[in-house]
């Protein structure tokens, strides 16, 4: 056995020991030290860079590390085994990507705002936000010896004659708790839970009053967000988001249910995101709350296909093997008690349904809140996740789909790529002749540049191509002093050097980066073509985009439609929604009418399957050039003379 | 630090580390050593006799021990402290009182044949043993690219189409599995679960066919006994039964209510009564009937509400505490889940129905399967566990009482006393010349004696008295052989020697056990005694005397009536009808009819308490007699010429 040690930048350590010919990322993980891996640790996305402090590492080559780095010291974990004691410093840009929790600050009313819109909006395309939580203070007699009546037939009758209700439920962990809350409030306590119909479900007794509240999560493939609301009111009472735990098994959902299949895969993976990722994101919210976990009386979750599925721990294999199937579309529901999520344990957890393998809760809910359903004119819905999904319709009818974009749109598969978080450089504009970069980064005065997220990258290659710094093909076609050249010629743009990056390493796109971002945003292009297609139409009858996911604070429409990823109409037709998942998670938390509002629309979805569709694959093809190889498609997008 | 081994007469030993001045018993406990304390270990009981083999105790001084025997070794655990390494005896004797787990040979058919007559009695009297428990096979269509309806609806479609219901609730954990086990069953597989009105309740999915089962227990304050059967037919398919493993907190509910109310307590209980307790037992029962623990689909629980509470781990303090409140009498019942119970997790937990804080589910349970509610004649039903529990009434009406007779009968507070298992005296006589014992053992042929047991105790006392060995205040007026008296002169009678006894240690009865012993059936006799003179009538009205309880595998009621425990009337109308409190619950976990009958026998029954009945304590102190201070109730018992 050997000692090896993990040091961390901010000189902290974790020692574990291993065997000999142990995988360096395996025990990374095994001891819970974050080091990203988007590939799933099999060499090919170069992320999990260490750097070797001491001893000696059995390393495979890699075409990720060049020679001067490997004279530095720096290996890929995935390709190292133990062959002595060993100390490797893991930088934070090792974590990067896999970014940690972040609470909202809502003192300013701005996110409480856009909340209180959301309710507004959703309620005036006739959803109603009422639910039937309810809270009352009660008074009972103390028992005598000559009122011997026991603690629930004490506090059943007071409910029963304060609510004009038939029958009240009590839930195993509320009478476990009752005798002793009885007698702390000296028989006044108030009470709290859920009417239905003549039954009222009592959920909580205590001393004092106490909000009612629901909780609503995003759970993204690599970022998790969460709101903290009252159940009555619907305000917000905190938010927060942070990377998903399971991202140490794989950056996209295949390599996650590889990784579910393997001997206790489906324990390990419902662990990394129950355990590590939504209960101290619930814990969290609740003390910046200032609410005790078991005030979370509802929570909804959306999500994509597979990520429901991981978060029940129900196998997700027969969902990425032929003929695809999920164990459900729509989920009847369980208890928080049975996911062991940080809420009350009889708190019912709602999840947005899916309508296919790869159209999941997280669009059906995002369709919810972006009211599509609820317009006469034709719409297009567009979600960057980790996939990118398409939902286009209105009133009348829906129809989706989902292309495999890849993790691009959220940092992944690029090598200087990171989420929308402190450091990432979220926009970019170029000077033409001098060919200096100008960017604005995520993060307090003064930070650094880390690396880039989807809505910079838009910008840079925009930029990129506008000033003719590289071809339709994404290759470089001017030189300079922001462009420089490997050993096999390979060309990158450097935004940051070594020197003015917060990492010490360089922030820069090479042609790899650019040529898998054309494939990515070709994927968004040829679905949006081949969907309108199949419907006889094209992108002429679009009156609305509106565009979802965690891209960035935003995203430049216009360098969007100069890279060919967004149809060439006219710019004011596009709105950025952000986060439109977790919104409509917010509202099927607060409204059952909501929770069917989004089965209905789910059911109404046609959902259409692009991976068998004849064109799609020549679409693909040929918007895989910037903007596209029909330029007559983009008129508008063309290099400045 | 000091090594403490505790060393086992089978050899086997057990070392734990301790601090100086660490309590012996509350080391036993720690280490699960299991050595009685039925005082709670509060020195009155004397045992908790541990032999110091090597290094040094610090005791407290007890009279419970004498110099000899302290010469020799004998301590009381719960008095010595740790003051060196030490290693000790745990005498078999030690938890003769705890008895290990014993499940019951079913192969002659006769216990089999008794449930099954219970079943017969009980249906014949109107109450059906029909339950909505149902196995189907189901053939699904395999999906594939052109059927890819989620797995949740294809087996919900095929049960909807099998059983003509409108909905079907699959619980969490079986959606979780239902991937799988299509998969393995290629689609044709067995579902197994509950029809509910126009809903299925799916429970179980399986590949091949397995019996559906249900499981009854008996939670007594010293013994624990359960049956597995089959939910369909009845038919008994396993028995077992043990000590409760809460009796390490005291012997009697009081002392374990004390114990709960000290913080950690609930958890410890509820612990000591399931993980210890009930989970063994309905793991060997699945064992012996070849079943999985996932196919028990219905429990019920019958006990004293100081059982139940601490079963549920729910304060049992305000039990205890003037005005006596219970948290319930009416449970409103949970899942097997919620007290981690080795069942399905979605089992319900039916809770037979407690009517005051002392006469609890064991009794309303054991008055269902005496049939008492279905007689004209007026019948007495008494119940001796741990405490007395009377219920006398007929068809028209019943009234109910408990008296705190004390563990006597299950031998408790008796020096030599143990339950009704291996190696305990169930029957003796006494030659009145010779003064000599004749006496059964429990247990296989050769058995010696290793201590007495309730029904051993009554009929010793009987036998005493009948040959005027002690007198009506139970003090030896004889000498002879068998008779020997300490140095403070109190008597006992030696029915085994030390050599005679399967422990080393003489088996004897002494004037302090016949003292205990005297005030037990007082207290039950001035419980019969008030309770029928609160209704204007006298034992002269009693047609039937049903005795329940697990005194012995009987009881000689002949000997009974002579110590004046049960009124003196024809012997005839007494009958042992064995463990009513198990039959109940037979019953009501087959059957929902049962279990509303029974709900309703409860609200039926009213309640005497004795403890503040103007009479009870003369009629208590006036009983306290062998028989009785008034000759004339018992004509038939005297002392032979």
């Amino acid at each position: 056995m050997f000692d090896v040690t993990f040091q961390f930048e901010n000189g902290q350590t974790t020692v574990i020991s291993a065997q000999e010919g142990a995988n360096l990322l395996e025990l990374a993980r095994s001891a819970n030290v974050a080091i990203d891996a988007p590939c799933s640790g099999n060499g090919s996305c170069g992320k999990c860079r260490v750097k070797l402090l001491s001893g000696q590492l059995d390393c495979l080559p890699t075409s990720h590390i060049t020679a001067e780095e490997a004279a530095d010291g720096w290996r890929l974990a995935c390709g190292s085994r133990i062959c002595g004691d060993v100390t490797v410093l893991v930088p934070d840009i090792a974590s990067a990507y896999q970014s940690r929790m972040k609470t909202a600050d809502l003192s300013s009313g701005q996110e409480i705002a856009i909340f209180e819109k959301l309710m507004a909006d959703v309620s005036a395309a006739g959803v109603s936000f009422a639910n039937d939580f309810v809270q009352v203070e009660l008074t009972l007699d103390a028992p005598t010896l000559d009122d011997t009546m026991p603690d629930n037939e004490r506090i059943t009758r007071a409910l029963e004659a304060a609510l004009g209700v038939e029958t009240v439920a009590i839930p195993y962990d509320c009478l476990v708790r009752l005798a002793q809350v009885l007698r702390e409030g000296n028989f006044r306590v108030w009470a709290a839970g859920e009417r239905k119909g003549n039954t009222f479900r009592l959920l909580d007794v205590s001393a004092g009053q106490a909000p009612l509240c629901a909780a609503a999560i995003d759970i993204g493939t690599t970022t998790v967000s969460a709101v903290l609301t009252d159940l009555k009111t619907g305000r917000l009472l905190a938010k927060a988001s942070s990377g998903n735990g399971q991202i140490r098994y794989g950056a996209d959902v295949i390599n996650r249910i590889i990784e579910q299949g393997k001997p206790g895969g489906r324990r390990k993976l419902q662990k990394a995101v129950i355990d590590e990722t939504l209960n101290p994101l619930l814990r969290a919210m609740c003390r910046s709350a200032g609410v005790g976990k078991e005030r979370i009386f509802r929570l909804c979750v959306a999500s994509n296909t597979t990520m429901n599925h991981l978060l029940l721990g129900v196998d997700a294999d027969p969902v990425r093997m032929e003929p695809y199937i999920p164990s459900f579309f729509r989920w009847q529901g369980c208890k928080a008690r049975d996911l062991h999520l940080a809420a009350h344990g009889d708190a019912d957890v709602v999840i947005a349904p899916n309508i296919g393998s790869y159209v999941g809760g997280d669009i059906t809910a995002g369709v919810l809140a972006s009211l599509l359903w609820d317009r006469d004119e034709f719409t297009l819905f567009i979600d960057l996740g980790t996939n990118g999904e398409l939902v286009f319709g209105n009133r009348d009818f829906m129809m989706s789909c989902a292309c495999s974009a890849g993790p691009a749109f959220e940092g992944g598969d690029i090598s200087c790529g990171m989420r929308a978080t402190d450091g990432a450089i979220e926009a970019v504009t170029i000077d033409r002749d001098t060919m200096e970069p100008t960017f604005r980064i995520i993060g307090e005065a003064g930070q650094k540049p880390v690396g880039l997220c989807g809505s910079g990258i838009i910008d840079l290659i925009s930029e990129l191509f506008r000033c003719g710094i590289i071809s339709p093909k994404g290759q470089f076609q001017r030189e300079g002093a922001r462009v420089r050249r490997d050993a096999h010629g390979t060309g990158r743009y450097v935004l940051a050097t070594e020197d003015e990056s917060a990492t010490g390493r360089e922030v820069s796109l090479d042609e790899v980066d650019i040529d898998s971002f054309i494939r990515a945003k070709g994927a968004i292009f040829s679905a949006i073509d081949t969907m309108l297609r199949s419907l006889d139409m094209d992108v002429t009858v679009l009156d609305h985009v509106l565009v979802a996911g965690g891209i960035g604070s935003g995203i430049n429409m216009k360098n969007a439609v100069n890279i060919g990823m967004f149809p060439d109409i006219d710019l004011e037709k596009f709105e950025y929604i952000g986060n439109s998942s977790l919104a409509g998670a917010y509202a099927m938390a607060l409204s059952p009418s909501a929770e069917e509002k989004t089965y209905g629309l789910a059911a109404n979805m046609t959902y259409l399957e692009l991976s068998t569709n004849p064109g799609y694959m020549d679409a693909f093809v040929a918007a895989c050039f910037l903007p596209h190889t029909n330029t007559a498609l983009f008129p508008n997008s063309h290099p400045e003379a």
